[in-house]
């Protein structure tokens, strides 16, 4: 039986296989490419999980050296979880100084919406519209972007404007932030206060929307003053991604009171962690509840910890998103010479290009989209297509990405659109 | 600084750690043996999660050798999913046929819930007394065995009594699982009917708690009359653990409309699997809402899967579990013998020693439980104490477990238990 039918018939239908109705069998993979089993390569523009490269050698190294050694619960003391943890620590500013271990960034965002509740006493959460923050029940609550009609939504959670600069409601506003934060304070029912707002600070399924710079100081201001916990779900934005800075809640200039990692962080092992001020833990900590997992912080998990966080720094892949990323952007700006191509959005290796029907109406237009992606896959390029609309290109390579990778990617685009464009009778 | 002193300062405090005041740090393991960082050479009683045992070679080779070769997400197709799947259906009776690949028993059993209330249009979960699923948000609040005073239950979550042979309330009833059911089915509110009921078969957190063999016949038929999904939760009893079964549900007689495994699956790699029937799977579909995972069913868990399943066959362990095991619980019987060692249940690998302040109170005794636990390790045997009332005795081993352990282990128990209970003046 050929896998997409076995996949079909044996596994969960509703997770999507990319490149339906004809996708390819990966064999292998090597850095920032992917061979499928014919051995032709690809370039790959979609695997922000495999953050360092996939296969890269430290990483493979150091977990296949512990395998034979040791992996337990971390009921049990062992050297790594220090180590890891250690590590991690030294990424965040020193009011974020207290590590959960998880094993998703559904777990971490599960369990960060927890302690916001245990922690403010309260009940109410918040998120922005076309926000995804995991496949748990309760993180699906805080995941507009998922929801279709046959959702149950709760009524502890309140949906807010998606603060986007090109579609956003008061996006014509000069003082936008301060307007958004208006319309959220007029939500909040004074008595029930609010528990938790939970946000990407810049928000990836939704197609890299990036808040105008003083969006969350606006917002996070009414959080505090309603009792709540500011959450920062970095599992997308984190790590150096963004090349201008390692997180994206820098670029806002506010400290959350939780951060929520994952992806990147195991670069394929599943590990996540939960990332909080001293108060917060000591008040999970009072409400009495053991936290416990079988996997979390194992020594597995920290081995692969351990050679991500040292890999980005030894081979400066920050810095590497930086000037890639930037070259790869002024390269999509130009893009916008084509017709549909509406706006280029994003820093370092996190951008999106969005696709419209037309410039001005700027209505979102998928079929293009899609065609683009397809036609850019038979090139050997895979880029992915994303945002509620889902026709957003995105571009969220392995950090490894070099500038000759961002030539072939740009000559390909450069290429394929205009094809598609004729095709499709647009030009 | 010290490894408990860096955890009590950076990592969440609600965490326990095993053995303390006085733990210990491990170094490595092996088989059923764990080591300390000064080479002292321990027992393992306690590590059910390293089913086939610690650093296995077999499994370590899979994983070691799939490292190089690709780890992606299951969005995209390979060959290690549908092996690792098939291998896994084929432990099921051919109603379950379905399955959702997850990263831990708490998503899974997440899941699980998720697909009830969908499934069945309801939201009305039950659960036992004393039940542990998981630490998200929702499985939390099935999980009354980690409630406290501070806990806010759901008002759709109902609790149903515990049908523990020794302590609960219909205990001395012929009719005890007929009574059980009625009383469930007094609890149901029927214009809101049933969406799921979870239970683990037999319960581990909870004391080893093995309820009379027609006990879920009853329950289950009052389950389906109301429209609700049965969830059977075998991320603690499943792959052969309890030796004479494979699963804990068959024990019963009923199979399960969503089974849920973990633990064991991965052998410490974070993997668990929701499997459920056909129709459920396609209500799932027809909600339409794509459950996505950056890691489930990923090629390193699949090489954990593959060779996990391979081992218990290859090496027979669930026929060990059965051997060993019933020669560990008939020694573990005449313990009986001991003041204030009350009761034992359980099969295969999977047993408990209930300790008690008098026999026919049938009064917890934590305190001697503890002490035993302690006296253990110091003559290099762990086991856990675990259950409601942190009163029973656990052994739960990794599954190669030889007739020389249960020796070693059933020596220690007869030597320590009376040396304890002289200390405590209790003899």
């Amino acid at each position: 039986m050929k896998l997409v039918d076995f996949r079909r018939n044996f596994l969960n239908p509703t997770m999507s296989i990319s490149y339906s109705p004809a996708p390819f069998v990966i064999a292998r993979s090597e850095g920032q490419y992917l061979f499928d089993e014919n051995g032709n390569k690809f370039l790959d523009c979609i695997n922000n999980v495999s953050h360092i490269g996939h296969c890269h050698p430290k990483y493979i190294k150091n977990i296949q050296e512990q395998l034979p050694v040791l992996n337990t619960n971390a009921r049990f003391l062992f050297d790594g979880l220090k180590e890891a943890t250690e590590k991690l620590l030294r990424l965040f500013p020193k009011e974020l100084r207290v590590v959960t271990w998880a094993c998703s960034g559904s777990e971490a965002n599960d369990l960060a919406l927890q302690m916001a509740k245990i922690h403010s006493g309260r009940n109410q959460l918040y998120c922005l519209a076309d926000a995804y923050h995991g496949h748990t029940d309760i993180t699906m609550l805080v995941s507009p972007y998922k929801w279709n009609e046959h959702f149950r939504r709760s009524k502890d959670v309140t949906v807010l404007d998606t603060p986007c600069t090109y579609r956003g409601a008061y996006r014509r506003k000069e003082n936008s932030s301060q307007l958004y934060a208006e319309k959220f304070t007029k939500k909040i029912d004074s008595k029930k206060g609010i528990a938790g707002f939970i946000y990407e600070p810049m928000q990836s399924c939704a197609g890299q929307i990036v808040p105008k710079d003083d969006y969350y100081k606006e917002m996070g201001r009414v959080v505090h003053e309603h009792g709540g916990v500011i959450i920062a779900d970095e599992v997308q934005t984190g790590f150096g991604r963004l090349g201008k800075n390692f997180w994206a809640f820098e670029h806002y200039g506010i400290v959350p009171d939780i951060v929520t990692v994952g992806k990147a962080l195991g670069n394929g092992f599943p590990v996540s962690a939960v990332i909080c001020r001293k108060e917060i833990a000591e008040s999970f900590h009072k409400y009495g509840i053991e936290y416990a997992s079988s996997y979390a912080g194992n020594p597995l998990s920290n081995a692969a910890v351990s050679a991500v966080i040292d890999v980005i720094h030894d081979q400066k892949l920050q810095e590497n998103a930086r000037e890639v990323g930037d070259y790869v952007k002024q390269g999509f700006i130009k893009l916008m010479k084509f017709n549909h191509v509406g706006d280029v959005r994003g820093h370092g290796f996190f951008l999106g290009i969005d696709i419209v029907k037309n410039k001005r109406s700027r209505e979102p237009f998928k079929e293009l989209a899609i065609n683009i992606r397809q036609a850019a896959r038979e090139e050997g390029v895979l880029i992915s297509v994303d945002g509620v609309n889902k026709n957003v290109i995105k571009f969220k390579p392995p950090m490894v990405f070099t500038k000759e990778n961002a030539d072939q990617l740009l000559d390909t685009l450069n290429r394929v659109i205009p094809k598609v464009l004729r095709q499709m009778n647009l030009q």
